[in-house]
């Protein structure tokens, strides 16, 4: 029943058809990710998700991780499955060749991503954090410091951690409080770090922690923070293992899923201050950890997505096997799939995991360009709208990851409630996703504050500006016209907002962020539906040039019909919240409550 | 931080304000429901939920019911507190005098429902089904059967439960094969039921299960379900308990969450035939199921209310407290409740959360009208109006519980997902509340083919008209008008929905049934909306004549406008879902999935 099957027809639509993988192979450094290669690496890889991490999902959440005197003993199986991940070279698909990664595209590491996170969360988080370490100490990191870590990092032979909240400094990171003392030429470290994903475990025989930190002299507030490398175990000049750093795993966090991923209580200097080096100059370790943080926050939208789809699969499954009742319209009892009302919530499910794919995978190859492209131009503008997407991917992906995987329990009716059905534990998996790396509420005002407002809307209006041509485009073709229509109401209501939050954010700075959420929503349905019209055009137009897969390429126009006349209207209701409901949120006066 | 405390003065305010408890109590055999009593009994029934039950919430979820030997043994302290809850009366206060009840109306019980629920939603399980099997025997059984069982049912003495799911008979009740074989003045009861709730526990000495179950001679499908009384201690004429009976705890169901509610798989008649006792008429069991159904729905629609309420005080308070980051719009660290996000998530919590609570208490009056009246038209249409409003307060309090009880988790942050918070333990008990008693699309069917269908909108039309006449009067008050003009748009869109749905059903069933979720939707916000309209009118007055309590009545307009500029918006696109998006779901071939 809960077998997951990576949905490569999709994937491989997305990528290659719908966003053009051979525009990113022509690039320098992505020669190699032809089509060839993505088909094959896509089929290895749906094999390792299928085969190895899925089987354990389950096994995670029963078994979980556990602390034993001080060591972290991961659920049974999870040891040898990353064995097989390391050994498999999936560890730096997409990293740096110079340390040992594939240098694969984005673009072709997403939909592996998701396989993984769909197949297995809790475990793929272990790799998702290492590659965020990989990339601030591959960003920052001086020549000596990448030497050392990079190769075993990339390989996956060591995993990397994020260390950066403390009990008193969650979202405000300007309040934490682990200090950092220069000792020759190195530091040390003291202080505790708690929600610390995999801060430790028995894959590997080191793991390499960043740490945020004050220095002595440090300014206060965010502008005075750094970023150290403290590894568990320190790491000599021949690159063999040392002695045991000042480091230890106080406790486990006790959570609604994520079972199978040990979330630690991190003590750094217990016995006189924990070895790091700093990474990158002083007070910068903010810029830093964006890097990491932004990559984080991709991986996590990717992981919405990817928790969307298999608990939609469950569902699909569930619906096709389980009879009860006569459908509306049918003369005998049949799988409750053919009940309207289920047929809705399947439709609404797979519209909005589609559009939410193509979102997450189109953020991917933004993200390719601003590193790839040679024209500086093209480049700049890439990265502009990577930097514009990766706070929707996340949020979006994320809240429709949650919204979904409760939606497909609904499906299973009261078989849904209980724990050895499995999608209760998809719907308690997917609730953390809105929350780290930054909450649902985080991503917004990084979306209104650093992306709409900083630049005075530019990079917003360069967006609409492509969706506009985008569509006008669309409205000429018969079976995306409809869906171009609602994706134009939808790009009215964005400009509207954008308009609105824009000669708003002076005067009324409290209403302009107490909308960012809306805002952002509104901007997710946009962009995923204006992916989705456009797969609609362009299964059109496979339909009418002939050929096989007339199933697939009718069913994509279909499904972008429904999440059309199904879900994009929402954004009318979104845009009247922003633009006119500001009063009424500050009215709402914190003594009412 | 999780101490729950009964908002008591909203509770009041929809009670005797809104909806006028003195309309009641002129109403023969509620002459005591006066505004004294509600208060009285408030105060000590908030006192009960917060000292007695609400501790044991967190117990309950950690320590669960379990099965030792056959035997059904709940969390440590419930057994305890239900001996309290029997001795303080509070099992009988809806029910008929005749057998000890208190006999007061459901406008008086729904407020202590909600405190209970909100407190220990699992403890509360067990009288919620108990009541509804006393409603069944009081509504079928004979004066010998109402004699033997009723006085201990109410009083509490005895709980009661429903068995109607079999493993492939769920909201298929025609699929089901459990049967009753006639011997001498009873029946033998052969079969296996599922997801029994409180099928056994240690709390009374006796349980008695209505049983649906087939005659030797019944027609196939749901015409030929007959009820049973099937006690687990046989009752002896002089009321003293016999042997026990042939019914055995097989095993209790691993839950995702209300683990202090035992949910049972009974195994009836292994030993030979579980004696029972038909109530009413041979085939008629479905009939009389409803009534249990129906008193079950409208409590399962207050438990939505509940625990978000619940919830919603939970972020509150944890908002009050954890500081962190400096909001927009001030120049110091404060705490999260000031950040403008946070603000609106508290808000839309509060505002759909008493939008929910004036629905549902509106829907108890409406069953007091209907057992109370004396002129046999107003009794009539206040049965109709009750009809109506059943599905729809099952259907959207609950959504709202489980969309709320996942929103109030999200003000946490990380905290949220740690068990030892308590938020997550409220969105794992919420999501059973949109499944049980008839899953959403189950309260849809019926709210689409028995309530707007069958009598060809007649009801439908009644309550907008009654919602047009308010609205108008509403419409020239300043502070109500804003609210009024929303919530004309939204019975414009209900209005048309309804009005596409009757033109359409004969047609296209499909499509019809296929829209019938946001059907539901819209209704309900139609109505709660409306609701909070005429509270912020009555507010409105209230501060107009001077007097008290000024803070509480701005507190209320300024929830109804954010209702209607944050709420109220989405019945736009619910409409065009339900009238325009036909096409797009028949669309969906099940070969897509």
């Amino acid at each position: 029943m809960n077998t997951y099957r990576a949905p490569l027809q999709d994937m491989a639509f997305v990528v290659k058809e719908l966003l053009g993988l051979s525009r990113i192979c022509q690039l320098p450094g992505f020669e190699e990710a032809t089509e060839d290669l993505f088909d094959a690496v896509q089929e290895e890889s749906g094999r390792f998700s299928q085969e190895v991490i899925g089987p354990l999902n389950r096994v995670g959440d029963r078994e979980g991780a556990t602390l034993q005197d001080g060591v972290v003993h991961t659920a049974p199986g999870f040891r040898a499955a990353y064995q097989q991940f390391v050994a498999g070279g999936w560890n730096g698909l997409t990293c740096d060749p110079e340390f040992g990664g594939q240098g694969l595209p984005n673009l072709m590491g997403a939909p592996i991503e998701e396989m993984w996170h769909a197949a297995n969360m809790a475990f793929t988080l272990c790799p998702l954090l290492t590659r965020g370490a990989i990339e601030a100490i591959h960003f920052a990191g001086s020549q000596a410091l990448r030497a050392r870590y990079l190769p075993n990092m990339v390989s996956g032979r060591w995993t990397g951690t994020m260390n950066l909240t403390e009990p008193q400094a969650g979202s405000d990171l300007a309040a934490l409080r682990t200090r950092a003392v220069p000792e020759g030429d190195h530091y040390r470290i003291t202080g505790q770090k708690i929600f610390i994903t995999y801060g430790d475990q028995d894959f590997t025989e080191n793991i390499v922690h960043l740490v945020l930190a004050r220095l002595p002299d440090a300014p206060a507030g965010v502008k005075g923070i750094s970023l150290f490398v403290v590894p568990k175990f320190l790491v000599n000049d021949d690159g063999s293992l040392g002695a045991r750093n000042d480091v230890r795993t106080v406790s486990l966090e006790h959570k609604l899923g994520i079972h199978g991923s040990p979330t630690c209580v991190l003590a750094f200097g217990d016995e006189g201050g924990a070895i790091g080096h700093l990474l990158g100059e002083p007070h910068r370790g903010l810029e830093i950890m964006f890097i990491m943080m932004n990559a984080a926050r991709f991986s996590v939208g990717v992981q919405g997505l990817a928790i969307a789809e298999r608990a939609y699969q469950g569902a699909v499954r569930y619906a096709q096997e389980r009879v009860q009742g006569i459908p509306v319209g049918m003369t005998t009892r049949a799988p409750i799939l053919h009940h309207p009302d289920v047929r809705r919530i399947l439709s609404t499910l797979k519209s909005r995991i589609e559009a939410c794919r193509a979102l997450a995978y189109y953020a991917g190859q933004m993200l390719d360009f601003s590193q790839a492209e040679t024209d500086p131009a093209l480049r700049a503008a890439a990265q502009a709208r990577s930097d514009l997407l990766t706070p929707i991917v996340k949020g979006f992906c994320t809240e429709i990851g949650v919204w979904a995987s409760s939606e497909a329990l609904q499906v299973y009716g009261g078989m849904g409630y209980i724990e050895e059905t499995g999608a209760a534990q998809y719907l308690r998996d997917a609730r953390i996703t809105t929350i780290y790396e930054g909450t649902t509420g985080i991503q917004a005002n990084d979306l209104v504050g650093r992306k709409l407002l900083r630049d005075q809307g530019a990079m917003v209006q360069a967006l609409f500006q492509e969706i506009r041509t985008s569509l006008q485009a669309l409205s000429g073709q018969p079976e995306a016209a409809p869906v171009a229509a609602a994706v134009s109401h939808a790009l009215a209501a964005a400009e509207a907002a954008s308009a609105h939050l824009l000669a708003r954010a002076k005067d009324d700075p409290e209403a302009v962020f107490g909308a960012a959420v809306p805002y952002l929503h509104l901007m997710g349905w946009l962009i995923s539906g204006w992916l989705m019209a456009r797969s609609a055009g362009l299964a059109a137009a496979r339909l009418e040039a002939g050929g096989s897969d007339t199933a697939f390429y009718r069913g994509k126009i279909a499904t972008a019909r429904f999440l059309a006349d199904h879900g994009l209207g929402v954004c009318d209701s979104l845009r009247d919240s922003i633009v006119e409901g500001g009063a009424a949120l500050l009215a709402m006066d914190a003594s009412l409550f």
